[in-house]
């Protein structure tokens, strides 16, 4: 790399080296050769990073002669001097990757300062106090960010001081005090026998290397495997003169939104705190005010601040999170980014774009990431019942969730691996909580504003949250809260909705969601663009109604199993299996029929003009009787007790039954079309409960549309004799109806046997459906139950696998083996119909390789609908663009 | 197929039409064509009787027709004539398929007798009881056969005119009492509502009709599907003039086959009867005379035979098994056909045809069937003690078995369905006892000779069989059969000796068998040809030194799981699968070390200068400890017994323990290198052992060739990983010795996704191992264990897959996978080494298949081979050859 550009000025970069630069990097330079007020700076590129780490975390000369000459040129521009002379420049260090780790990676501020130049920058203040506690700040990150000082000690120190010299808290220390805060710092770093430097340009250096170093802590690595976020891209270092929002009641900070990012209405919106560095923000120490407090004080700052707002967001085309600082009346942007939102903003934002003339369909279309969609399709608190909530705090993040209060993140995993649903409540949260925002239904904060830590991470992962609830008092210690008297401990429900900011004790009542006329707009377009059509999976009306409402095209598999199970047949069906003799089974088949027939009625009636593929009884049998374990202790003790011998046989026959049933991998046992083949009864039963049901509604005059789709086939000859059966059973009812109507036969592709021999297996079916689930446990011989119990969160952890295959399609493997059966199938009988209704017809990744792959239509669970319309538009648009475009 | 050609004369055939004449028609107009005594004939061909099923099962004009103008031919050639004159003519009609099927079909003699040419044969024999003996024969047949009366009621009416007369059973009956049978038959054919017609072409249509109906009577349709044989092929009916072996005693029939079918010695061998027909023989009523019988009583006519049989067998280039009569003085050949032999013979007779100059090596090679090996590679009794035989019959069969004596077909079925061995013992057999010789280790008859039925299909089937053993004194009804004094009862164990013919009361020590020198011979040139290398699979150093003994050239598989289940190690093993910590692992680990270490030393020893392949442990580690449902009831009772609570603590603490471990799908779960990866200090310490077992050795001179193999690799990451750290363990262990080796490390193939990515795999492999037990499990979905117990012999009796496809490679499915991986695998790396270690490897359909996919080698058990190297060589053999030849 020796030789190549590894340093930029600002006013040498542009929007489009983000890669290079990183994202702030490359927006910083965006913004400066836009005219905007940016402080001015320069940019250690991301392959520096890299480089750094592959020198063996050392930096080279070539770097530091780069980064001299670019010091040169910002001295220069900013008429200040490093380290000298009578306006002494002071620099923050930021990281800035290509992809954004909002507070992953560290920062330092205030460099530059040293003994002699925070007297100079006392002097042109004109405000000593202030420049002390610059440098007692920059002496507190350098110790904690480059020299790895525990913050403890520091905190600890300034609490000492400030007891001395009988200051509140939040309140500022005399000169006095602050020297001798400094002093101690000193002291501090001294103890831990670590050296801080004089020498501003040795600051520099070493706060590069941190940056550079800290790609690689705890939180960014999780971060980074959360977002499937490559580990070799390396960041940037943003290192940029300051600007002081602190310098008095004329300065400010600020952080706001070209559009609301929580509902996406297109107003201002953002928080600012006067006399205050950016820090004070973040952190959420300090409850900052609304926007509408900088039109009051400095309207003609706020008119200046609107209508960059304006030229950013035509310009990247998109809302825009922007951070600004006011050093003295001066308005100064310090980022820009497209900002982060909620799903409802983001579709909101998406159409408005759209029809404001500013955006295209295909590109707002690309720009909604469809998993988000998953909060809108979340319940939400009943609203129309008078509830009386416990305490109100900041809306922070939207949807509403309920589960058992813990107070720590640690807890909030464990419980949460133990199935518990649980509520992190904590004062604030920070980077190092992250595990705990996953792990639980939702958060509940004291204090921090919508742009607090724990407000952003919980809108990005599309969990409710409720930030700066100051009603609330956290006791960690004795694991419990209070407001006013209520006490709420460790493990007690309550249920919180970020939508409005309220939080109820218990368990209160829910209602689903509908969809949003602008998220029905949206669709609509995706509807407009996509190629493949989108199924549900439903076993009964209720769900097929749901599926209706979200948009499915049909009913792409319905488990018949479902039906079994329901608690007025599990006796018969118990009956049938136990059955001695085939007419003893007939009989209770014949008593299960009309069952059946009404359920395939209310189902076919709720989808009236839509297909509804209906696969026949897949599960082994034994699924529908009693536990072996049960069975076989109940029948230990029965023996043992001897005071019952009449149940002990009947138990005894039972278990024989139960263990003769019973199977060593259940899962590749005797199940789906075996079943049909050796039981032809069974399956023909539901053949003719379907043909029947079929025949009543036709006889309303709805019109229908039934497919019959077996399970599990392996073999071309399994189905060609399941067909058979089928199309006699059905020949049969039409001949007792006197009625003709059309039910195409077609067959799961589930196994890799019928992927690789799927040209045969064509010949005998109208459509093929690949049943993902399976599919990917035969091919990788994983069983689920026991891959995601066991090794599989390890495999996905230590990257074996990049994802787990059972929630995304792996292409290499399964998609290897469904790209030939689409090939070997197509190539038998053109018009051949496919289709996929594993879990991963609701995943957007698997759905682009369902489009790529040329199937027809993906089937998901209702509630993945909407995700899956957009998924599907999605990969058409990606599959007409360029491939560089995704 | 109207206009075809569909009736042959013998003179109009020849030895190439045998799809279109059957094996006995093509060898019987092949004889005709050189010069032979055969008896004039024609052939209704195999078409036509696939015509007869087509058309419904009845006769058609053009076909009447046709066997109508060969009649007349036929009686030019005989100067005799059907139903008339002073010189009848006489036919037999019998099937005669393509592939042989000894008597399955059915069979009619003396066809053209009624009540006026019974009178005329009487005048031209001069023997009316002959002539009456026939016609009630005839009667008797046709009434069978053609009428489906039960021939027990002719059997009865026989007896009782026998008692009638008072003449012995054994004896003939006077002309008087002849007359009393032959109506009494004609009133039993009218009492059934059935018609015997007088008009011989009338019998004869009808003869020619039930023949082609015995092709798929029940016992025709179990030969085939044992055999493989396809069902749509038909059977021609020879239709043949009569000789007669029973007109006196310058009159016999017999059976010869040109070298001893037993041992393959080069010896006329057969037997005889005088004043016989055929069917006396095979029926194994009387007992036969050797041929030295014929030698001494005719010896011009034996000079006659004895030079036809060297002239068909250089003809047929292979032994002969031929039927003939003797009529008057006068010699008739009624059949030729390959003779079926023992495997012994097979052997021999291979070898000597390719040192008497007649046949080439790769012809024989392809002669003798590989399965039928397994006879020679079976058990024998030893012959060192001087074991005290209860009886001795024919050594009918040979090799050694044991078990419990049962008296019926149906017995021996049920028995050795739940897991017995069985012998059976019969007077003697009939075609409906096939399934009970199929059931039993092996079977004893009183009665019949070498060619009797039980001794013809039991040398078939290669099952130890003793004949004629007239010692013995069966009561079926009382379940038990006598030796003088001595009871043996119905489930009372014998063991019997096929190859000397003695019959052993008790369990006797038996032993291993060797390889004979023409076995070895022939082996030799297996070799000579063959492109696959043959390894075993060995766990330990006895199997391998039998694998070497056996001609292995190499372990493709050494389960080292194997070694963990002994006993002295499974306490340890235990132990560490129940450790809580890394560190308490590592100390049972330590344990395991030296004794891992000590099994890898000898087994390499044992194979030195061979490459050893041992694969790292494979199953799931719940197999090692107590067994589940155990564990759950003992803790249940502990529990209501309330008498012991630390047992019940410590039993409770161990069920937790099993539970935790415990899949519901164990093949697909947490083994193979899943267990590697979560668990590398278990690997590391196989890799310990083996290094060190290296190093020990080669300080001893001795040259070793290890392959550490990683089992159930699915994603290419996997083996990269483990890779590393075999080569990192095996590094450690160099460097502490300070020796060098090469220790190739590769993987088993045994998933679908480990074929489709086998190109990635590749890079990180040294060679490939197809495991096709699993992978055929997770190909088809099928769990072994499961499906041989529950659908799977229900898909092979129905023919939904042709074979068990862990028994014969599914080619179509499981096959085109490996070809895929094969492909993917060797463009990735050209010189990568690839076998098969599943049990496929010893099979010879899969062996051709592994020849054909261009595999390096196979693996299999030791006792298998021998049978490998013979298979490997007809794979070469037949890719060579045209592809018909097969």
């Amino acid at each position: 790399m020796s030789g190549v550009k590894q340093v930029y000025l600002f006013t040498e970069g542009n929007a489009e080296m983000k890669k290079l630069l990183g994202g702030k990097g490359a927006n910083l330079a965006e913004m400066t050769r836009l005219g905007l007020p940016v402080p001015p700076g320069f940019t250690v590129t991301t392959e520096a990073c890299v480089d750094y780490y592959r020198k063996g975390e050392t930096l080279w000369p070539e770097l530091e002669e780069e980064v001299a000459k670019a010091l040169q040129a910002l001295e220069k521009q900013t008429g200040k001097t490093l380290g000298g002379g009578e306006n002494p420049l002071l620099l923050s260090v930021r990281s800035g990757a290509y992809f954004s780790m909002p507070g992953m990676m560290d920062t330092i501020l205030n460099l530059g300062l040293n003994d002699k130049t925070v007297e100079a920058l006392a002097k042109t203040t004109g405000n000593r106090p202030f420049a002390l506690d610059c440098y007692r700040r920059f002496l507190q990150m350098y110790a904690d960010v480059v020299l790895k000082i525990d913050h403890y000690h520091f905190e600890r120190a300034l609490d000492e001081v400030k007891k001395m010299f009988k200051v509140q808290p939040g309140d500022q220390l005399s000169e006095e005090g602050w020297e001798k805060v400094i002093a101690r710092f000193k002291q501090i770093i001294e103890d831990n026998r670590q050296k801080f430097p004089q020498e501003p340009v040795e600051q520099l250096l070493n706060s590069i290397k941190a940056v550079f170093e800290s790609w690689n802590n705890q939180r960014a690595i999780v971060y980074r495997r959360l977002n499937n976020i490559p580990d070799d891209l390396g960041t940037a270092v943003n290192v940029q003169s300051m600007v002081f929002g602190n310098q008095g009641e004329d300065s400010a900070t600020g952080v706001a939104f070209t559009r609301n990012p929580s509902t996406g209405e297109k107003v201002l919106y953002g928080e600012l705190l006067f006399n205050a560095q950016g820090e004070d923000i973040v952190a959420g120490i300090r409850t900052p005010l609304p926007m509408s407090a900088l039109k009051e004080r400095m309207p003609s700052i706020y008119d200046q601040f609107d209508n960059i707002c304006t030229k950013l967001e035509n310009h990247y085309r998109d809302m825009q999170d922007i951070e600004f600082t006011i050093e003295k009346n001066r308005l100064f942007i310090l980022q820009t980014r497209n900002g982060k939102r909620t799903a409802a903003a983001a579709v909101k934002i998406a159409v408005d774009l759209v029809e404001e003339g500013i955006c295209s369909k295909e590109e707002v279309l690309l720009r909604v990431e469809p998993s988000q969609l998953v909060q809108l399709l979340h319940q939400r608190i009943d609203t129309t019942l008078a509830l009386k909530p416990l305490a109100t705090g900041l809306p922070a993040s939207p949807g509403a969730a309920l589960g058992k209060v813990v107070f720590d993140a640690n807890d909030a995993e464990l419980k949460s691996a133990e199935g518990e649903k649980v509520i992190m409540v904590r004062s604030d949260t920070t980077p190092d909580d992250i595990h705990g925002i996953v792990a639980a239904q939702g958060v509940l904060t004291s204090r921090g504003g919508m742009t607090s830590h724990a407000a952003v991470v919980a809108r990005g992962m599309g969990k409710p949250c409720i930030s700066g609830c100051e009603a609330i008092k956290i006791d960690p210690k004795a694991h419990l809260f209070q407001v006013g008297e209520q006490v709420v401990k460790e493990g007690d429900i309550i249920s919180i909705d970020g939508t409005t900011g309220n939080v109820y004790l218990g368990e209160v009542p829910m209602i689903s969601p509908e969809l949003s006329p602008e998220f029905q707009k949206l669709l609509s377009w995706a509807d407009e663009v996509r190629k493949l059509q989108v199924r549900a999976n439903a076993d009964n009306p209720r769900d097929a109604r749901k599926a209706r409402e979200f948009g499915a095209e049909g009913i792409g598999l319905c488990r018949t199993e479902h039906m079994f199970m329901e608690q007025d047949r599990l006796p018969i069906v118990q009956e049938m299996i136990l059955a001695e003799t085939k007419e003893e089974r007939n009989k209770c088949l014949l008593r299960l029929l009309p069952i059946q027939q009404g359920d395939f009625e209310q189902l076919l009636r709720e989808m009236e003009g839509y297909p509804v593929t209906i696969r026949l009884l897949d599960p082994p049998l034994h699924e529908f009787l009693p536990n072996l374990e049960e069975l076989l202790i109940e029948v230990a003790l029965l023996k043992e007790r001897g005071d019952n011998p009449s149940l002990l046989k009947e138990k005894e026959y039972l278990l024989k039954k139960v263990r003769a049933l019973n199977e060593f991998n259940p899962m590749l046992g005797h199940r789906g079309c075996r079943l049909g083949l050796v039981f032809p009864e069974i399956y023909r039963m539901q053949v003719r409960a379907i043909c029947q049901a079929v025949v009543a509604l036709m006889k309303e005059g709805l019109d229908v549309k039934p497919e019959i789709m077996i399970p599990l086939v392996g073999h071309p000859r399994e189905l060609e004799i399941m067909r058979e059966i089928v199309e006699d059973e059905a020949a049969k009812v039409k001949k007792e109806a006197q009625v003709e109507f059309n039910c195409p036969v077609g067959t799961m592709i589930e196994l890799p046997r019928a992927c690789v021999t799927a040209g045969q297996i064509a010949k005998h079916a109208d459509f093929f459906s690949f049943g993902t689930n399976d599919l990917t446990q035969t091919t990788f011989g994983f069983s689920r139950d026991d891959a995601e119990g066991k090794f599989l969160p390890f495999y996905v952890q230590e990257k074996i696998l990049p994802d787990n295959p059972f929630m995304v399609l792996d292409r290499e493997g399964v998609g290897s083996l469904i790209t030939q059966a689409v090939t070997a199938g197509r190539e038998q009988k053109k018009e051949l119909k496919m289709g996929i209704c594993g879990e991963h017809g609701g995943e957007p990744q698997s759905i682009e390789f369902c489009h790529q792959a040329g199937l027809n239509y993906v089937s998901c669970s209702p509630f993945r609908v909407a995700i899956a319309r957009l998924a599907a538009a999605q990969a058409a648009i990606n599959a007409n663009g360029d491939a560089g475009q995704k």
